[in-house]
């Protein structure tokens, strides 16, 4: 185990009727907010009118920002900074998934400078203040509304950028498994992909050989996140379930299942959000086209962590360490199929031409993550195998 | 899964060099602190210098409040509160395992008030304040640098009562694994077993079926509790399993276990709290002889997840869930035993005629703690079975 600082200040309010929280715990940061979210999925149901009235009955006033897109842009992230600062809100409340969560974030930070917020993005500035954020989630998938990290797509140089500060950690996040029981079978599915991916990015990137507190906590979040999606397909308003599903994506990237590992890289992701930035694709649905590709390019290297993943995880009875990696990495494989998430390039409708293009692309942020052993020859080599 | 509110403010530092950082991280909250210790074993090795000189180069006047015994006693909490008020000290630093740590929540919040402090342990008064807290662990065992409980002695009407509040959570807690190199033998096994309890008492008492993601989470911990214990046992200053001890012993008791597990007891707990008041056992001691009497009672009426529980953390390889469940207490014994903690009265110098007496010592925290299965006869009986 490695040394680590671990500081976990989000006040989190879990279950069932939370939602009429967020006027009471918002109105402790201030009186007027921007009430951030997406593209209005939340009035179909019944979460806008209990977030707007518990605002309301809180007595704070609310400036609208809606409009977030899954892979949110950075046009309207500057839109809502513009916003925020005409208005002077003091306070930023969230309502929606990750991509909602990590738009606010930005506009957290960037309502507190006078420069651009992609500079942050391109690690050419750092994080030193922010408006405090509250949430309520609508998805179990990204895992932003416990972390500070926030992804964002500059549409102009086609580039989607994450960065991460502890700071940027949300104060309040409500999570209410019920809020999610409309949530579509294919995005159910990306979300558990995403959760899943999370996971084995520091599973199988971390540099200490001997985290076996941490591994027994990944393995069981990787279980419970393929059985309780199981169970929300079969049927989607099954609470404990959705409850399940949900806490796991919490906790896959909240910084507990990282806590110890040492440097970790996110490789998987690094070449999805290429997928996403020039292929506007689903994260999720990119991520299990990528992490075939990439755990089996991995693990011919170094199939120890990988078979030791298949036995625990799949109950892969096999002795040879190569043979049990590969039966794991085609269990997770037809898991993904099973849930419906594509697996090669072509279900995503991108040409095996495009390849070069990609892993040009994820270079960037390549260089930036510092994952330095990633060439575009590499990458371009995992592609290939998921074309 | 149940609802719960999670809130984990305290700001963990773990590793190899962390202690310097007592100092500064102190230094926040304020200029003159009281530093709470037990009886000497920090100067014996070099915890005492490094957090002294740690403090001195912050800035920060100390008054010492040295002396905590294992089951830390009511009298030396008085007097700590009497020194924090004397001197008007902004912060207190405890260095040392949960007595030291519990002492010095103690006197944190009964320095804020004018009424005596085991009013709060007698549920009578609730923690409204607290001077800040700021931590060096010294032993892998009660949880306590990550939580808000805290459980004192009354010498004088022998009673070892527990209590928690979320105020009362360290804001800052420092975990070097190399502070624990020196822990003997015999408290290292006790400070496991503490742990395993922990982690047991809300696995097995939880009114919800149906936790996978928590029983997971637990199940992990239990496993590896025991092999870093045992890889500790055999080379004390092997420091990944010391890291491995320390960080269980941390993750089983700071909120992350019982979240979502609904109402939950601490029996086992209940009963060994009457065995440390009226015979000054070794809190740990008592919990490997009460753990399998009152497993064994609860497992006979409800074995389904016992089963679960040796089948997932000893490999138990059985279909009847009582049989099995019967095989995973018998494991667990087994390795109570092998870490050389008592599993009998006897071991504990403590007579079969004494039962009475301390089961109807144990039915007052029965009370206060709302554990109302429990009468003196029951308790009698589950003491009878480890005599």
């Amino acid at each position: 185990m490695q040394n680590f600082v671990l500081h976990l200040p989000t006040k989190i309010l879990f279950g069932k009727d939370t939602i009429a929280n967020i006027g009471p715990e918002t109105a402790a940061f201030g009186k007027k907010v921007l009430l951030v979210y997406g593209s209005g999925s939340i009035k179909q149901n019944t979460i806008y009118d209990q977030v707007t009235d518990s605002l309301a009955s809180a007595g704070l006033t609310v400036i609208e920002h809606p409009g977030v897109k899954s892979n949110p842009v950075l046009s309207h992230v500057r839109e809502g900074i513009k916003l925020a600062k005409e208005h002077g809100v003091e306070a930023v409340v969230a309502v929606g998934g990750g991509s909602v969560i990590d738009c606010a974030k930005a506009i957290c930070a960037g309502a507190m400078v006078d420069h651009d917020v992609w500079l942050f993005f391109k690690g050419k500035k750092g994080v030193k203040a922010k408006l405090p954020l509250t949430c309520v989630l609508t998805l179990a998938a990204a895992g932003s509304e416990m972390n500070g990290g926030m992804v964002i797509t500059n549409e102009e140089t086609k580039h989607k950028f994450g960065t991460g500060n502890q700071l940027l950690k949300p104060e309040v996040s409500i999570l209410d498994p019920t809020a999610t029981f409309t949530v579509p079978a294919n995005y159910t599915a990306y979300g558990a992909v995403d959760v899943i991916a999370h996971i084995l990015e520091f599973y199988f990137t971390t540099t200490d050989p001997a985290t076996p507190v941490q591994d027994r906590f990944m393995e069981g979040l990787v279980i419970n996140t393929i059985e309780s999606c199981r169970q929300v397909l079969a049927q989607p308003d099954d609470y404990q379930a959705r409850a399940d599903l949900m806490w796991c994506s919490t906790l896959a990237l909240n910084g507990l299942t990282a806590a110890g590992l040492g440097l970790v890289g996110f490789p998987m992701h690094m070449i999805e959000h290429s997928l996403s930035a020039l292929y506007d694709v689903p994260h999720g649905a990119g991520l299990s086209v990528v992490m075939p590709a990439w755990m089996s390019w991995r693990a011919a290297a170094a199939p120890a962590k990988f078979a030791q993943f298949a036995r625990r995880v799949f109950n892969v009875n096999q002795r040879d360490d190569s043979k049990a990696a590969q039966q794991g990495i085609t269990h997770l494989t037809n898991w993904f199929r099973d849930v419906g998430s594509p697996v090669t390039l072509t279900e995503l409708a991108i040409p095996e031409s495009a390849i070069p293009k990609i892993a040009a692309n994820a270079l960037a942020l390549a260089k930036i993550w510092r994952l330095k052993e990633y060439d575009p020859e590499i990458i371009a080599s995992i592609l290939s195998t998921c074309s």
